[in-house]
């Protein structure tokens, strides 16, 4: 069935990107894939091309779009490229902590920050998780208290995607450590201020090429002109921006999805066993008719979210459905593909061995599938 | 998230129906269900009510509106009214045998039926499967012989909804029995033609108020002026409806889905055990969620099929990958929510036992599971 | 692989079971289905034939043997021969209700009751469960209050198996009704007692040869000569014989699958479909391959539960596990083989059809899915 | 449930194991993942303390007894101890590789290789699988064309474990190449024959430290002294002693399921979250029993399947069953188990990471669940 989400703008956005994915990405997978992490250039290169900040105003170097579709377009061409882990990074600067600048930041920072977040000059994190808890927010322990100008910051945050690459750090602290939800604030931590370390990128089971850290707050100094809105509302602020960090991540699941199908179906035509390509057998023919329903079904499903979101409508609870539902999608979709590469797909050279490997996380980060149920249960009134 | 399909029309359309429902249907649910059949004035009320044959030209007493989201919305109330089982005579009437009348009708045929379709004194069926012949339309053994100005129609058929009610029926049968899809005619067979028989009502699973049976025709002569379209021509006729037959049970199933699931939301609020009420258990909670979402999913996806066949852009892999899942859906929605109901969901007295026995054959009629991942999979060139 | 459970005995035991089965039940199939209640004379038969409390001792007339393997056989046969509704009353008699007679009754009670039941002349019933309350015996509203040499019983039970033909019913009640788990006695309560009354014969959606029944206790004066075991005890009675309830119903969950099974492999190989036999289809052929395996599974299990049983080895958590793994089993199965029946397997006349309905109770009654899974967690000591 | 498959020199055996895991073997798991392989001593310690080659007679070094039992300690032990990667080249060597050896060699064979394969000097390895020929073992293109008291052999062979460590491979080569199953024949060939390479370490998915490898064999001479058996019998060989390989993948598949679950166990027990253990949510508890069940069943099954292999009752169609169901159920459980400890489940310092890495593996080599359904389905005459 037809796509009726994207225009033309959108469609010669989605050609654009894929050129510059075929020149700057694809000939990097292996090395950045080795090395763990992907070139800070990277950023700079998507910056001057115009895939960083679209929704950043102009007059700031951005785009000046505010349409959550050119996200989208990024997201289905980077894992199309099976490059999703790569994806990762710029999707978590354009999509998820470029919000909290858009909509907390003071004129000061936004002339200060938005410039260089639009170049991928300044590149962006966002550190909510610390060890020992998970999902749950109010039990965040790391505290940021005032002293004159500046917040003095102590504490751990792990899982930071671009952990290593970051240069602005958007860290949830305890401004009043007495309170639970109530007593978060946003603080941006930059890139070389004293007492802010990184632990080793770690050894993850996917994602090889993007970089996830610990990161140490160790009496860190924070000027409290680096406070994001005001102080007291960091979870709110949270609860605002997450609906659209967990649409990212289904628009990035069900793009890897399809892509993973596709790759299965161009292997099936080909691959032969017992006299006939394995695409011919029954039983391999109704597995991708499964598959390709299920894409289909999720695709125009989340279109709509992506009309939700631009509409302002896209609720928590819709956004909960969303993320569990299409990365859900996504784990039984590679793995079911991964299948019918037989040994190959066993085989890292092979991007559905990646994709397998990197898919096993979206379940998790941004909230897991058993908390968003949660969220979406506490809707139903039951 | 809202759904924008209807606009004002439909919604007053639906209140219209929900009221028609609950004067005409509900009290006779009990009745209809145990006497294994639906009054046949059932159908004359509708009729008057302007709930059949919405797409009929006006000047032949119909709405003269052309748009599938008047169906949807009979489809959507019949099941949250408890009552699928009675309206799946009037939605076979509406949304799969109308259908051949309006495209394939000449004029004088359209004079001579269309009338009673509107009016509901002619209720209609279609007749293809045939006892050891199911969904492979090549090999129906239905023999119409041209004889003068009349066909010689030998043969029988089976699961056929409306059986015994229907004043219309559609017969697909060879009139060129040595060719396989090449040699199907469809026929309009008239209640009390010489030679043509009903079996008994049979007994089903569920489905208890709607009348099947089986049909015989014993050397019936149709005249030649009962043949639908060009003779020859009958497997594509099929083939170009088919696609709305299978959404209109697509709708159904995921109405059903939905139904249940409000049924059953109502059910464990109320229902205490161990001192709560079930409803606050979590994995009450978490399945309740896994349900609505799968709903909401299946309706945004649903409605933009809706939006594709109204544009006349529904392919046969489209109908076949709604009718599939959306059937499976319902199937796994019943059973979950039945579950939820304790020994109360093997009552009969329960909405969810009806409706869980109901669910059993959609996975079945209009083209099993297994027909439509064929399909499917045929469109993916594998 | 060959199963080791069985001896010759076993195998002796069987073909007269299953003689018995082919005279004095088949042929009764559907008579007793639409009557909604098995013949009472089918229990004397069936006390005649040896096959009624083959673990009474025999001086009470019975086998003498305490051997969970007969009742095996007998559960298994009933499944194979598409009685499995028919079967229920007598494997209540013999698995669920006789325990607590041979555990429990004093050598008067003896006297008093097991000729007759192993006669086939008392028939048993045992009422736990009460409108409102389902799995949580310590919330049991049904009062017995000691006045002299007599209990006076209040109160209502619901759900009750045989509970029109019983003669002899085992009621839980509290006896102190102060008390939660600790107050719960058991009474035998006997046909004809003042004040017992039966409801209708409850309207299900499956196991309609089985007479299912609400009962009202009003003021019945129940002899102290009826209590079983001690005052106060009832709780710890029932936790001891739930888990031979339990795999009774395992072992005919099983059995239904397998029956299933069968019927199905027979179906597809006569079947033809696009010129082959449906059996000859991969898809199908590999459906069978997943249900062939997963029954193979099951029974090899569920015979070491047996051996277990046998031996005293058999825990709560076992039965819990045994219980729910195989009628979820069961249920999976009937679905899974009824779809390839195609319509055929929604007429009531094909035992699919009536094994599938029946299967939707046993995940819910003794104990129903969720409720084993809390058992089993508690084991996990997590 | 008791497990009673073991007896008291199975559980001495288990504790000597055990020992010997944690001094050779848990200390080195880093290093050998890094490294890509195992050190060669390993083989040769296991040997010297029993743990290779139980089954060769004592005259040529071994323990002289078959008893598969004792393989099934060591394939549980090395999951336990969250060294199932490593485990593997030692289980090949052991339940797959060894058979040939023991069932096809003449006496001077023996005398040539048992000595060695029990001390773990010869490490072993068999080679089937080709490039682009996966199950099909017709299709196999590597020749061995005799010449004299030589065979030449040509091809090459992918997938193969211990692919760099082994001294001896059984290669599966046509002897005469214009038959297909009956041209096959079995050749030793031995490290530092000329002619024969191996291809680089490849980079899998999971198993890293497990050595896997392509050879290559470009006109090697082996001398007809290293043919195993006759001549043309290979393939009938190959199935001979599938379905102990099959067995063994299982038993392996069952431990790692077991280990992951009591992994999950002490997880949750530890790990808080809204301020409680996880292990407390009730969601957690039920996922928990859901598991524990089925490695339960599967637990039970499979040491009834061990059984029948040591009586040598265990069909090609009992070894697939097992091979898929039990693999299946690995898959599913570590993928739940790992959901359950959130970002750390991903991180590949937490055996769970590895664990769900390296299963992805078992449902495809040995050969594939669908292949395994296929003669399955064989067996059911349908």
């Amino acid at each position: 069935m037809r796509r009726s989400l994207f225009d033309s703008d959108h469609e010669a956005f989605r050609d654009s990107f894929r050129t510059f994915l075929q020149r700057e990405v694809v000939p990097h997978v292996d090395e950045w894939d080795a090395a763990g992490i992907v070139s800070r250039e990277l950023f700079a290169k998507a910056g001057a091309g115009g895939f960083l900040g679209m929704a950043i105003p102009e007059e700031f170097g951005g785009g000046g779009v505010e349409d959550f579709r050119f996200n989208t377009v990024i997201g289905e061409e980077f894992a199309a490229a099976g490059a999703g882990a790569i994806g990762l990074g710029l999707t978590l600067h354009n999509d998820i902590c470029l919000p909290y600048y858009l909509s907390l930041c003071n004129d000061e920072q936004k002339r200060r920050w938005l410039p260089g977040i639009a170049a991928g000059e300044l590149i962006t994190a966002i550190a909510m998780t610390e060890p020992g808890v998970g999902s749950d927010l109010g039990s965040i322990a790391t505290t940021a208290i005032r002293d004159g100008d500046e917040y003095v910051l102590n504490g751990s945050k792990t899982f930071i995607t671009n952990g290593i690459n970051s240069d602005l750090v958007i860290v949830a602290a305890k401004t009043d450590p007495g309170q639970k939800h109530k007593g978060l604030s946003l603080l941006v931590v930059e890139r070389g201020m004293a007492g802010f370390d990184r632990g080793r990128n770690l050894d993850k089971l996917g994602l090889h090429a993007q970089d996830t850290a610990e990161l140490f707050f160790d009496d860190v100094r924070v000027p409290v002109a680096n406070l994001l809105g005001e102080e007291g509302k960091g979870f709110s602020y949270l609860m605002v921006n997450l609906p659209q960090e967990r649409l990212s991540i289904a628009v990035a699941g069900v793009a890897a999805a399809r892509s993973a199908l596709e790759w299965t179906k161009t292997y099936v035509r080909e691959r032969k066993a017992f006299g006939q390509s394995i695409g011919a057998f029954q039983t391999t023919r109704h597995t991708l008719a499964e598959i390709a329903t299920e894409v289909e079904v999720a695709q125009h499903y989340l279109d709509q979210c992506v009309i939700a979101l631009n509409a302002g409508e896209l609720s928590a609870t819709d956004a909960s459905m969303a993320k569990y539902w299409c990365t859900e999608l996504q784990g039984r979709t590679v793995d079911r593909c991964l299948q019918l590469f037989g040994g190959y797909g066993f085989m890292t050279e092979y991007p559905i061995a990646r994709a397998y490997a990197d898919a096993r996380v979206t379940r998790i980060y941004g909230g897991t599938t058993e908390i968003m149920k949660e969220i979406v249960a506490r809707s139903l009134d039951v």
